[in-house]
């Protein structure tokens, strides 16, 4: 029977869809309320890390913090590791200190820099000192890389060997050595000056003879990353090259650490979940497990900066206060103008900034995506445009305000084409995140244009 | 020099941050138009298939396929698997059978199995037939597994052992072996019927003496996946778990292949993609190489749910027409808070499809997301509304108006945190995907209850 059936046939385990069962959770509280140490631990003991910290997450500060007490000696430091940041901070402050010690002690030091990086001074300090000196070195140096780059993202341990020994060097050495990583994919050849030349995956060396030399097996793609570049880079190389791990350079391209794919697969997912949320205009970081204000205060800035352009449509609106007195229909339809538009923005401007995210809009394709955008824009205002004509005439019986809300149809589909693509692209080139202020531009100018197009246009052609 | 700063450092090859220069394509546009073959085969040779693709997908169909031909034999399979499924089938169709069978020998029964799938019957014909008779039944078997199953995303290639032998056994099984996978990580340790029982790293395996057990060295962290698993759970499960791979059982639980992270690792970068796409109501599989048609076939269905919706809301705006007459001040001001509902709610649902895709959302904490969501859109709601009483008596000078915008604001921002968190939750429920349908549902409660609350507290306090 494969573990993925022996999980699900446990009664309490994570389901076969790997989710958390609420029974599961139940049973955790119920121990919990019971203080029944034993129990808490036959419980999680089954539980991957980083279903400890889902359940974590997923129960209130309360119950938390009682949890965290009973369960005592047992946590480990994996479970802080997978835990969200506010959770985290909360977690950190909850944990007896020599528990907390005993848990990043096990941590590799990838592991700790990021488990660091985002706490407060005071209790970075209990961590750092908890280390090894030589771990709190290792760690102390990524920390002197930037955020959010590749030396900060990067583990120090690294199998490296010559570029001028065989398979059986290779081998003898790593059986000799003590302290191999965790999880290595590569060893790293790298030449005198320690400058990595190559790498090597350990299939490609076990189904060598000892013979062979090592620097035969060398793969033929090789990326190797210098220490401060932005680890979004990296997630990128990594994805596009289907990269398993890849060496970390100094400035003097001498090798110091290096990056496995798992770490890049989790700055890929940050930057997704950063798209979506800022696309959606919610703060940066938010998570499930933010509290009412946290969340009520991250949200805040985008609504504030909504009601700006709403007020800024209403102010068009107020311009033909006197033509709407005078056809109240218009009213009852401009909402649909300028809605329509907003969507048709916002379908161009989530294409855009996915292209420019995966770098697949650039400076040869610019052009063509723009006229493409533009033609769909023309496209479905045209048949937008007859369906509302008829809308009007039939609910309203005036073949003049259908002419109207046709026309307008197609100015503000076709502007919403455009300002989907140019807005995005400018702000890219302005080195601000399209994600985060696209939305709020184009919403603007569709909203704008809506209203101007077909009020403006009730004006001149009804009155 | 890392290899990263000497790609950097010759002028045509993609840029420090990965991107392909409008310089490279130029002058592979040039060679193109000169019918250059060598220069061409020049500027593609240091270039990766995965940017070969993008290139591909950047250019005109006309160049793309001049490009093509002149480029002839050189033509790699790992190109075809990189590019976006519509410009596959374009390509597909203009090289070479002799070309094209060359090309798909070379890949992974996993890949070639990803890039018929999505292919017409004749193109998939003419794919298997190009294949070795091993690997055509290796396809044909991944292709019995469902669609998106971890059946179609394994590899068939697997290197396994029994659990009893030890290192040495191992290694020397390795080295005698000739036609180990491009990529393997782990050797699957196997019981006497085939059944996966653990993964050893290769790393491990080096870095121990010949005469340990090799099922001493298994890793903690083991998940088997059944071969007709959604892939979508395969993914979640190596992000969650930090697996790198992972065997692949038929129904009696014998190993039929392996997944690993690269391939999972696609799929979440899908997936992420659909969410994005979806939430912004952008047809799926939308890529910026589509045609304007089929961009604009694409779109269609969404902009015509949004004017349903929007058709709705004026619906319930023309039930106010006399109240509008009657103080045109109301139309200025409607649309504000029907803007601020749907962006509030839009919020709350982000976060909701995104809490449900990560499986954070659960039923442990499901009321505590649904208060705390409502809460939040109180308290912004109540702010909110100060600030438009304020703007309500300022700019039209009555206190009554600027009740009425204020407690209609609380109103819809409260409903749309509501809203935008159960109707997530329930399309869930009802196995519908939230990312698709949440936006216009959302949409058209914090528009209709907008309008209502509004309009009708209008009419009730000012008329």
């Amino acid at each position: 029977m494969s573990s993925a059936q022996e999980i699900a046939s446990t009664d309490v385990a994570p389901d076969e869809r790997f989710e958390l069962t609420r029974k599961l959770t139940a049973a955790v509280l119920y121990a919990v309320d019971r203080e029944d140490q034993a129990q808490l631990a036959d419980l999680m003991e089954p539980l991957h890390a980083a279903d400890i910290a889902d359940l974590l997450e997923q129960i209130n500060a309360y119950d938390r913090k009682r949890l965290i007490q009973l369960y005592g000696r047992e946590f480990e430091g994996e479970i802080l590791s997978e835990l969200d940041e506010n959770i985290r901070e909360e977690v950190i402050a909850i944990l007896n200190p020599v528990v907390l010690a005993e848990a990043v002690r096990d941590l590799e030091s990838d592991d700790v820099v990021d488990l660091i990086e985002d706490l407060e001074e005071p209790q970075q300090e209990a961590i750092l000192e908890a280390l090894e000196d030589s771990d709190r070195i290792a760690v102390e140096q990524s920390m002197s890389f930037p955020e959010n780059s590749a030396g900060r993202l990067m583990q120090r341990e690294v199998v490296m060997a010559p570029e001028h020994w065989n398979v059986g060097q290779v081998i003898d050495f790593m059986r000799e050595s003590d302290d191999l990583p965790e999880q290595f994919y590569h060893v790293v050849l790298v030449d005198p000056r320690l400058r990595p030349v190559g790498n090597v995956t350990l299939g490609r060396i076990m189904g060598s003879p000892r013979n062979v030399q090592i620097s035969d097996l060398m793969e033929e793609t090789f990326e190797a990353f210098s220490a401060d570049l932005d680890e979004e880079d990296v997630a990128y190389a990594f994805n596009q090259y289907h990269l398993i791990s890849a060496p970390v350079v100094d400035g003097n391209g001498r090798l110091v650490g290096v990056i496995t794919i798992d770490d890049a697969m989790a700055v890929l997912d940050e930057e997704h979940e950063e798209d979506i949320l800022r696309l959606a205009g919610v703060g940066e970081e938010s998570s499930l497990s933010d509290r009412v204000m946290d969340t009520t205060k991250k949200r805040f800035p985008w609504l504030a900066v909504n009601l700006v352009t709403a007020i800024l449509a209403s102010l068009v609106i107020a311009q033909f206060e006197e033509t709407i007195a005078g056809f109240v229909a218009l009213a009852v339809l401009m909402p649909i103008v300028a809605s329509m538009g907003g969507n048709a923005g916002t379908q161009s401007l989530t294409v855009a900034v996915r292209a420019l995210a995966t770098r697949d809009l650039t400076g040869s394709n610019v052009w063509r995506v723009i006229r493409r955008e533009t033609l769909v824009g023309l496209i479905n205002g045209a048949v937008f445009a007859i369906v509302m004509a008829l809308i009007g005439i039939v609910w309203f019986g005036s073949p003049l305000l259908g002419a109207v809300i046709a026309i307008s149809m197609v100015i503000n589909l076709v502007v919403a084409g455009l300002a989907g693509t140019i807005i995005p692209i400018v702000l890219d080139k302005l080195k601000i995140d399209p994600a985060l202020a696209s939305g709020a531009f184009v919403t603007t100018v569709t909203d704008v244009v809506g209203f101007f197009a077909f009020l403006g246009l009730a004006a001149m052609i009804l009155l």
